[in-house]
């Protein structure tokens, strides 16, 4: 596999369907934008609940040794003194005194050169810290600033406490969520990958430091069965990043990456913080966090194993591995067309799981009542505009895996037509077998 | 029925409650907290997401008319000034120069007087402006000002042309989005009721001005429909506040006021804003808003028609009305005790809905097995600690409306004892019968 690789068009066409599509736009473009802010229009809405629902469901509710926790994005700021985020959370930057372009130090090939001008009259480098301010309280002084979170697992440090008391969890256990952070990049780029707003999906495990590289190979063994079973990565698109150099702290961490279309990019980190996050909020709270262990009478400080997400990410991951343009469905399925825009999503994230279409509308009444059942079961949709071919068109550029035709012969048979959409296969189903017939092939 | 009255004893045990069990307590709280925030722990973060995904189905996917939308929390702040929001969202505070304290001025009894120290030398009032404001961007400066949004619903305003092209929805349909929002309010109080980070659920309506009145009496019926069917509320704790004093632009305004343990508060607001919204983006952003209907060939700038929701405050008022301490339940179910206190929760929003108890631990493995079973269609719990009694009360405390017990006749019959929360009733059913004994009883 080629290291390094970047695939403009790729991406040009992926944002390109984004935005067609209603998946993913500019924040504020009837404004021109605001550069590093994304909304999520309703299939981009839909997918993104599904990919949080997913990991929901796969980190918190299957398991009886994990709690959920919702905390504020804004709180005491003095944690982000404790976390070390105030003083070292911060990106070396440089201007060109010439063209007045900002760049990171550490993504300039040449960084005594402009890459936008090729000026070498640069600025003396200088630390850029990436969290946001904010002021609360009534005056906007220093004494009222806090910050933005800049990732959603210190709040779950700092309620480590009390989540642990509420819930009478003993050792070890792990406590998850997901959430808005915020970091002020310099350069926000490569679409949803980095940008300035975006959701994490975190889950910090708190056990005994003996045990402790034992859950970091559970978990990180944990994390990549998902990513083959649940959304379907496999060796072509997914490897492993081993971290040599490590933080003071940490006794392992690995990243999982995959292929976007600009290269490998780390989509997830599972990580061996030691006692470090813990002992920093122990010691800068005044509260002592150690854990007492009745079983054997010791007290200790817990150690973290942390599994760390960027749903943005899984999104856009996603969508570049399952966008393909399919030369070889030309003229099939009644189409006079080059080519078939088609994205292969993995049934359980796909914004819409079941496309239902009536042959004719004459049917309507008939087709929307079943489509009124299958909606109860399956993010569905309704459509009856324009011929059969292109409707299962516009299904695949959604991703959509099933489209269910209602026919004229369905009146007699009560049964319908099922369209894979990777196969293009058709399959007649009986409507009292369509639940199952679905479910099973979504894979719920 | 009163419209006056504050049982901050019932508060003060809501309070209490949420943060001993774990449903809410305050944000960095080991820190010594943070004014205005406030965390959901593990059954907190379960109702909070139970009743996002009640509101998120009952307006967005059982509707072929309403869209979801998930947009950024900090965009162009161009957005502000053709809000409003930079010019107007403010309250007039005053200082009391003896004894520094700071009020909002409408929210004194009398405004010449402090009600802390009773010092009659306040400062005049002025302005302060609720939006929190931040910096995107390398420079702190004036250029480079963004706010934190402090409603979800400018930017479905602000996105409704990409929606609906991308969607190629016709008037009416309406555009829906769940998310935090941010107010820097003077005086954070009353628990979660008025925070400075919370959550909205809101639905913007966009039709034909000719029907927006319809529409109003449509959504405001809905809504209705929706607290007393879906939550439960009634007559004696819901009323209809008919705004009477109307913004310039707006045709009709309601508020739907619950019982709160301080009185009556506002929980949603169903409001007809005329064409004002999109007007006003259209005159800032110098993009044209209006819709053009094929059908008539008019073109003309939608309606909008709003339902706004604060989640939080869903919350606090499911939690206030469910709140019951039960004297008459004194040693039943073998416990010796004065008062058993309950959380009549609706069974769709409580956190756990069903708890599985193995009569003795020597059950664990068949209850256990049940349990993993259960667990895959509802919100449960497994707990094999103390007495049933004692299990039953803790229960009871979190709202759980049914446990169901594995005993030993259950090895034989195959069959578990449900015991429900409010009448405190058993009933025998089949292990076979009982995912749909549990749907139909929590009415999914």
């Amino acid at each position: 596999m080629a290291d390094d690789f970047n695939d403009q068009a790729l991406m040009d066409k992926i944002v390109s369907l984004c935005k067609r599509r209603g998946f993913v736009f500019p924040s504020s473009e009837i404004y021109g934008g605001f550069n590093g802010f994304w909304d999520y229009g309703p299939y981009g809405a839909r997918m993104k609940r599904a990919i949080e629902a997913l990991w929901w469901h796969e980190m918190v509710e299957t398991r009886d040794n994990v709690e959920g926790l919702d905390s504020t994005i804004i709180a005491n700021p003095t944690i982000w003194k404790a976390s070390g985020h105030l003083d070292q959370f911060s990106d070396l930057m440089t201007d060109c005194r010439q063209c007045k372009s900002r760049y990171r130090v550490d993504q300039m090939e040449d960084p005594t050169t402009c890459p936008n001008c090729g000026s070498k009259d640069l600025t003396e480098p200088r630390e850029f810290n990436l969290m946001m301010k904010t002021f609360v309280g009534p005056v906007f002084d220093e004494d009222h600033v806090a910050y933005l979170r800049a990732e959603t697992c210190q709040p779950i440090f700092v309620d480590f406490h009390s989540v642990r008391v509420a819930t009478r969890q003993k050792l070890p256990f792990g406590v998850a969520q997901i959430g808005k952070a915020f970091r002020n990049e310099i350069n926000p780029r490569n679409f949803t990958f980095r940008s300035r707003e975006f959701t994490q999906m975190e889950m910090e495990f708190f056990c005994d430091g003996e045990k402790g590289m034992e859950w970091f190979e559970y978990w990180k063994a944990e994390r990549i069965r998902y990513y083959r079973e649940k959304l379907g990565f496999d060796d072509s698109n997914m490897r492993i990043y081993v971290h040599e150099k490590l933080a003071h702290y940490a006794k392992a961490a690995i990243d999982i990456e995959v292929k976007f279309p600009f290269g490998w990019g780390e989509l997830e980190g599972v990580h061996h913080r030691g006692t470090w996050d813990l002992s920093r909020h122990s010691e800068f709270s005044g509260q002592d966090l150690q854990y007492f262990d009745h079983d054997n009478g010791r007290k200790f400080m817990p150690t973290v194993i942390e599994t760390s997400v960027g749903l943005d990410r899984t999104m856009l991951a996603i969508l570049a591995k399952s966008y393909d343009e399919d030369s070889a469905a030309t003229k099939k399925e009644g189409m006079d067309e080059d080519v078939r825009v088609v994205l292969h999503l993995p049934p359980m994230v796909a914004p819409i799981q079941v496309a239902v279409l009536p042959q004719s509308k004459k049917l309507n009444e008939n087709a929307y009542a079943l489509y009124k059942d299958v909606d109860r079961f399956f993010r569905s949709e309704y459509d009856d505009t324009g011929s059969i071919g292109k409707r299962y068109r516009r299904q695949d550029e959604i991703g959509t895996p099933f489209c269910v035709t209602f026919d004229f012969d369905s009146l007699n048979d009560n049964a319908v037509t099922v369209r894979n959409r990777d196969t293009m296969l058709q399959e007649r189903v009986g409507v009292t077998q369509l639940r199952s017939y679905l479910e099973e092939k979504i894979g719920m």
